[in-house]
């Protein structure tokens, strides 16, 4: 029987001390909180993860640590993109080994114009064909300068490996598309992002990974719930609610000021690693005015 | 009492003869065909009417045109889109005085690094202080090159002769923005593709100009219906069966598909205006096999 | 004997009157102090003469007005792009017959995705079939958001109405290429720019249409004299002289800018037309340092 | 005294085995030729060293490897860039300790709109402070998606561990008012391709690092010869003699495409590393058309 992936999903934020070192207890005080809240599970080493700046053993020592705290029946989705194919699927197994029970792959992206769809498609079935464990394509256009094409997406499904994707670009029509193409597939659409969770699950994706679950999990649980009671009225008002400070700490201002909000919100945020630049104090007083209109600030009585 | 602009609009695609002059003769029978669906309206001058391809005269003489074959109650959106301020405002009072209703705007887009948020807006708003009819933004990033910044929407809603948005970029998290940051305000989205006019209509929009609807606006229709009748599953399934269709004569293939598949749904479509090419016999191909699934061909008994 | 295009071009700003009408007056006065220095002619109706914001009617007749200024022996380089290619064709005999001796044109660029090299190419091979003069290819990627590729300007060069390039992107590489590509035909390249003018000159360019010589006409002139003697260390350091006020002019700041700078050095600059917003005072201050090391300022004894 | 960075190197191409292992006798091999060529010394780990695919270990081994066949008084230049400033740190401490004598060093790029001018410089400065051997900026925009601010590049150059920069974008404007703006400091600036070697060069750089010195090594050197000895004119036809070529294992085809010229002209070039793909058979012949005009297939008595 295939893994479902339906669910919501944080990307974890990784908690580092004032001198950039993991801070594994804190990581390990945050799973208890966020094991409270109905996951189906977290997704490990992606871009809010700061992966690319960890080193490789770091970013597999991360899912050691958070497979050590997951409770049964969730599962990981672990980061394993590298730029080269050879690297991605060493990657892949160790992740697996880690406790990864999927792992999320990036294009690569550094040699943007030679990274055609075909060339995109060998990597993703190479790895696929070598990972221990499901892969599920990860689409992030900002981070990396590329959109993985549609049919790429489309045929790299019928891959028995290859189980869905992750969809941060946010072009609903791209997505909804790529559901329509794959119907009938085990294959599953995740939205990446709460600002799109809603609209993507009217087009049929089956969860999101949201940043911003690192601290308003309940209410990403809440939007799949609302949708799937037929309660559309009420997800359309919950992603007003929240979306102005959900593109704060995405789009807008990113990591730095996702963990500035986890702070807020009860959870430990601490500092980025270099090269991200913390907030300056009118970015910091910016994400207060973006977060106001969401509740979460008087819930978590500041 | 405002101007509702609820419902769907085809952007009425111009006819022309074999030597390129405007074939009124076909639009007044398309018109016929059109005045049948239950649109809210038209919008005449849109990408889709090739209006950067016609003289200033043209533009207002096809207003003119199908203001004359127009049912009471529907409204005309004319685009008057001019690189200049005053160029634009005259286009406006020229638009009014042929029979337009509502004018469309672009931001003004050859200075690309000079047109700034502030620019945009100063633009918009002298545009809609000279306009004798109300105006709706228009953002339309691929041809343009330039996003609305979301702030200058809200900002311009403001302005009691700016009464909505049609956004043709799809991004429905920006989208679902602007309509939570213009909640009650006079100001209407409108979706820009029937690709998302669905996931639009559930995060707020109150309707959608789809240049599908040039050849099935009872399908365009029946979305906005069904969405009214809260069947969201069944909107989600007419939005997957026209997807691809739908991508072929917009994304993909342009205005050129679209005037073949007008053809092929029993309106006139017509040459294009240089400098767009034909399609390609393996574009005509191509184009019927992504218009196959919509049901649309059959209907058509072709 | 084929029209030689060698030499400098100021590509003039248009002249506007408080009330952004066109001051002919003015532009006579400028062209008085223009035809002092030793130019191979002028472009009218390019990106510094606000073109966009011009209607039709104005685009001709400031062609009208600067042909009864202009010296025997120069030559009028006017813009006649237009969207479509009838348009295209249409202003470009307009151009001709009131004195234009070359006409200069833009790739369509609003349908972007639809402008293939192909569509390009068959779109200036018309307007040069058509026109009463000959050709010059305009390549304008910051405005435009398109580039002529490389091919399509080496196949219009054979077309015996198509006489040159002005590029205006700065790359160095993509001219080089060009020139390599079209050497023995008929067939010149202009820099669009004088930060570039100097190692175009290099490349084999054989002149540059330069915004800056809109107010430092004699320094274009003499990079070229320089060049011609052999002086290529003082055609260096004449280009580091003036780089950071040309970049000022153009990247920078653009057209405002440029007219500001005007008035300094003793022409009429007067106001852009809206859309562009005049400069802020910390904008001006800024321009008044970017043009300080290039020594115009002094010599205009402000 | 500072280390002077003036003249030719190569990137070295990193040779692979059929099993994509690195071929450690083969970089032997190539290095005993590339040695009897009066270059500057020699880039490793740069794009065309494929360093994204390479490992942590790898990377550093390479430059182990090199560091044995180098010739006394050439430099060896090891990119040392990973997307965080304590890992590029490591790497350039690594690299150093391999015998590196200058570190290379991209902007990181992933978390491409919170990188700044502010972000990167700090980045820049940082990894300047901890390296045990100067450093220089490496722009290159193609793959990173971003440009390095000017003014970050003039900043950087008052640190006394920064000497330089290779700008592999060719906008021979940016990399003029750069050189204008750091004359006087102890900062050079090189081409990053032979594509624009002499322009810049005739602009004030001090040599190139040129993809296409992995096998036209002598062509490059005899550029700068030229240009020492002031024979322009011979410059530019030499540029134009190999620009089509140079084009064709740069922009157009990538590292694919240079490591079959390398076979062509007797280097080892083998397999890339996945994800590039190698060549289709209609690429290879492409590649072949592109190099005829250069001379070197003849040379090569292919």
């Amino acid at each position: 029987m295939p893994l479902s992936l339906a669910g919501v999903y944080p990307p974890l934020a990784t908690p580092f001390k004032a001198n950039e070192d993991i801070d594994f207890d804190k990581l390990h005080e945050n799973m208890l909180k966020w094991n409270k809240i109905p996951f189906r599970g977290c997704v490990i080493g992606g871009s809010n993860g700061e992966y690319v700046g960890l080193s490789s053993e770091e970013r597999v020592e991360v899912v050691r640590r958070v497979k050590a705290d997951m409770p049964a029946g969730r599962i990981i989705i672990a980061g394993s993109s590298c730029e080269g194919t050879g690297l991605t699927i060493d990657m892949s197994k160790k992740m697996a080994a880690a406790g990864a029970d999927v792992v999320l792959v990036l294009p690569p992206s550094y040699f943007k114009s030679s990274m055609t769809g075909a060339a995109m498609q060998k990597h993703f079935l190479a790895v696929a064909d070598a990972s221990p464990v499901p892969l599920v394509l990860y689409n992030m256009p900002a981070n990396t300068g590329l959109d993985i094409p549609p049919e790429v997406c489309v045929e790299c499904a019928d891959h028995p490996n290859i189980i869905g994707l992750k969809d941060s670009g946010g072009d609903i029509t791209r997505i909804s598309s790529i559901i329509q193409q794959t119907k009938g597939k085990t294959f599953e659409c995740l939205a990446g992002s709460a600002g799109f969770l809603y609209p993507a699950l009217a087009c049929g994706a089956t969860g999101g990974v949201c940043a911003y679950a690192n601290f308003a999990g309940a209410e990403c649980c809440e939007i799949v719930n609302l949708f799937n009671a037929g309660k559309h009225a009420e997800c359309c008002a919950l992603n007003h609610k929240h979306i102005r400070a959900n593109a704060a700490v995405t789009r807008k201002m990113g990591v730095p000021a996702l963990k500035i909000a986890m702070e807020w919100c009860g959870y430990y945020g601490g500092p980025t690693r270099a090269p991200l630049l913390p907030l300056s104090d009118a970015q910091v007083k910016e994400l207060r005015a973006d977060m106001e209109s969401s509740g979460l600030l008087a819930k978590a009585k500041l």
